[in-house]
């Protein structure tokens, strides 16, 4: 019993001897034994009770702990938190509130006095109402795992631990065990107030079920672990997918890549979109079916633009190849090279020209020609190119499109193209052609950034004045 | 809801109008919506009703299908079975042997005619249901994504699909539609006799559920879609690991490469273990979670030998590297190469030599000596040597080691090793030493193929008569 705690603490947890641990104790038998074999395997701890202030016991239950932590020479911190006050502040329920508080509360003490963990009680036997009622609640194998011996990162931490190491024991071993050490809890926390659902779960509903399937607790203590399994194996897969999905993370928004997204299992699809509004909103979890759904549904349209509401103000907006993710009022665009309407900047060569959101034009020479031609052939970023600057009168300039602008493609024997229908046939983004840089000189236009070079200044052996020219997006590092 | 039938057949299924189709009808609600919908759908159908001759109203319900088929001119073909005799013979539960005698039935009724699928009225109350019971029995992910829209391979054939176009079709939607349309069932398929287990989940416990969550039976239905894609995912990359973990698959055992598995996360391992025992018996499913760890725990063992038992006969067999699993008394010993007890066998060069299992020995004269140095420079192959002939006195001869072997490899100066310490270090699996072919030339080992090669014969830049010996399994093709 004693050796299946530890079992979990060093093996799952990686918690060894020398750090520091904060135990969660509310007086009753879970919090009692793990405070008890903690302290008998040489653990460093201490002891947090919080007060709910919620029964006219309370104060008592908390003088108990005191005195327990006392006997062992252990730290002991109490709490009083304003429960009542809480909940009508963020109009949650009293017991969400109380919940809140509480892991709060250990947190703060953890960070504190830079503990390795927090420990909680919690055992078996909640371990399987927990998985009930996300069955009976809809839930999919997120909520179906159960609760975890070791969540890092959680909603409270980055680095330290929410560690639940009687997550494996039952509570009727742990009764038993105290009865023969000769503790006495404070009180029995098993709470007989069948108002609460859990307790109605825990005293009426398992039970009944129990009738059908005399196993069930085992079953569904084991079902937590078998798909806390396979969800590790389903979340290394959509780490996968997630990279290969994702093009931009940014303040106010999410980009994703909408073929590759396609090209996801649903299962995967799924995950992801859970995923991207979960990150969206910290604190956000319990994002509906119906939500991950009509995301997927949106995205797998076969239209190049349009938006649909998810929850919270979260919207989902198309545009051709890309979807984003975003609450903001503003499209996001910060990701494509802009410029400000009307705007005009004469090119400095060599030199630098400062465009929206970050973007940056930047032109050199080459005095090699042999390696300018090389790095032309090899070149993979559509934001790059080289121009024979012989061809070319000066200036350069960057400006936006203008009615009835076209270009003259190399390759394409003289024949132009209307600017407009590129845009188009390239599926630039419709919200980015307006303001999309282009690099003109006179009224010819020698470069649409991102999709066709002119033919008018191609480089070539001959070539002896050369400018290489690139769009490229320089974030505060 | 029609609209629901056809797009499951159409879109799940790839099933379109041309094909035949078999439909089970018992005659109930449930098959006798499914009949009337394929049927104005256009489909090309061939009625099949098993009468189980259990209750005394059987005849009459076969009677009643009979009719119900005539009256939209389709063909009907009626089974009478012996449901106790096959139960009493099998020794299974009554259910369980009417399963069994319906399936087999539809699908020999589907071969004959070569059909396109069988097509069954499973509802989404019996997904509800499946899902629940599998929940109550401890079943994982396999069973709590419920029954699917399309088996194909399933336990009655390769190639011809079990359909349930119904799984998203409510009982209380196809009543309605049957009152509508003036269609009388010829009885109300769900039987009242709470006996059964699965009518005891329908009409006790489901609505107990409700109780706690009244849109239980939405909840379970979404989860087995969910969990079904999640099983999809999973299945894609266990598909993977099987490539990688199994090094042989015959006939009575099937080998896997122990650190290849080791490497796996859990939830792979389990299902590796699962596909590989419920493959080795042709229509096992359900193997228990604790036979799957008590593998798992056996393959993480860090002993060089042993097995364990697993269930009807199966064991798990260790030797180094390698598992296997068989249910053979003979050890499975085929994959590597073995002379038969005191054998010997004088090579022929060029020639081949025959060993037990398939494994031959071939040899070759090389003309060329820079291409026998190259190739021996780039060799990957254990079982691949070259031999400078003129160093070596003939004939070669294939042996199994005697007490006392050593062999005196190239590069250590003269020095000599004992075979039986060479085995030993190089892990080579314990029941295969003694009969291990050894390449000898007088009383000195010049191979120990794919572990050493003696120093006496190695070829360079001036050999001219060189051997080239390969060791390989030839399996018939």
């Amino acid at each position: 019993m004693i050796e299946q705690v530890v079992n979990i603490l060093q093996q799952d947890c990686k918690i060894h001897e020398q750090g520091l641990l904060i135990v969660g104790v509310s007086g009753g038998p879970d919090s009692l034994f793990l405070l008890n074999v903690l302290y008998e395997c040489g653990y460093n701890l201490v002891v947090v009770h919080i007060n709910h202030k919620l029964r006219p016991e309370a104060d008592e239950e908390a003088q108990y702990v005191r005195q327990a932590a006392a006997q062992i020479g252990v730290d002991c911190v109490v709490w009083e938190v304003d429960v009542l006050g809480f909940a009508e502040k963020h109009k949650i329920a009293i017991e969400e509130a109380a919940r809140r508080l509480r892991y709060q509360h250990l947190f703060d003490q953890a960070q504190q006095r830079s503990a390795s963990a927090v420990l909680v009680g919690h055992t078996a036997d909640d371990q399987v109402e927990t998985i009930l009622m996300h069955l009976l609640r809809g839930s999919g194998l997120v909520g179906l795992r159960g609760m975890q011996t070791c969540t890092l990162p959680n909603s409270w931490s980055e680095h330290i631990p929410l560690v639940r190491p009687l997550l494996f024991t039952w509570r009727s071993d742990i009764l038993q065990y105290l009865a023969e050490k000769q503790i006495q809890p404070a009180f029995d926390q098993t709470n007989l107030d069948t108002a609460y659902y859990r307790n109605r779960v825990r005293y009426d509903l398992l039970p009944q079920l129990e009738e059908y399937a005399p196993r069930l607790r085992q079953n569904l203590l084991r079902l937590g672990q078998i798909l806390s399994d396979d969800y590790q194996l389903i979340q290394r897969q959509v780490d996968i997918a997630w990279t290969i999905c994702l093009l931009n993370h940014e303040q106010g928004y999410l980009a994703f890549h909408r073929p590759n997204f396609e090209r996801q299992l649903p299962s995967v699809q799924r995950y992801l979109l859970r995923r991207a509004i979960e990150g969206f909103v910290p604190g956000l979890t319990d994002v509906g079916f119906e939500c991950i759904e009509r995301g997927r549904k949106f995205i797998a349209e076969n239209k190049p633009s349009g938006q649909v509401d998810l929850l919270d103000g979260m919207r989902l907006i198309r545009d051709v190849d890309v979807f984003w993710l975003t609450s903001g009022d503003d499209l996001p665009i910060s990701a494509y090279p802009q410029l400000k309407p009307d705007e005009t900047i004469a090119i400095p060569i060599p030199g630098r020209s400062l465009l929206k959101n970050s973007w940056v034009l930047e032109t050199e020479m080459v005095a090699d020609n042999k390696q300018a031609i090389e790095q032309e052939k090899r070149n993979n970023d559509r934001y790059q190119a080289w121009f024979d600057m012989d061809k070319i009168s000066l200036p350069l300039v960057l400006r936006s499109r203008e009615s009835g602008d076209r270009i003259h493609p190399a390759g394409m024997d003289g024949h132009s193209i209307k600017i407009s229908d590129l845009m188009i046939n390239q599926k630039l983004p419709l919200r980015a052609r307006k303001n999309w840089p282009l690099i003109c000189c006179g009224d010819k236009i020698v470069w649409v950034p991102g999709y066709r070079q002119s033919g008018l200044a191609t480089i070539d052996k001959q070539s002896t004045s050369i400018a290489h020219l690139i769009l490229v997006r320089k974030l505060s590092t």
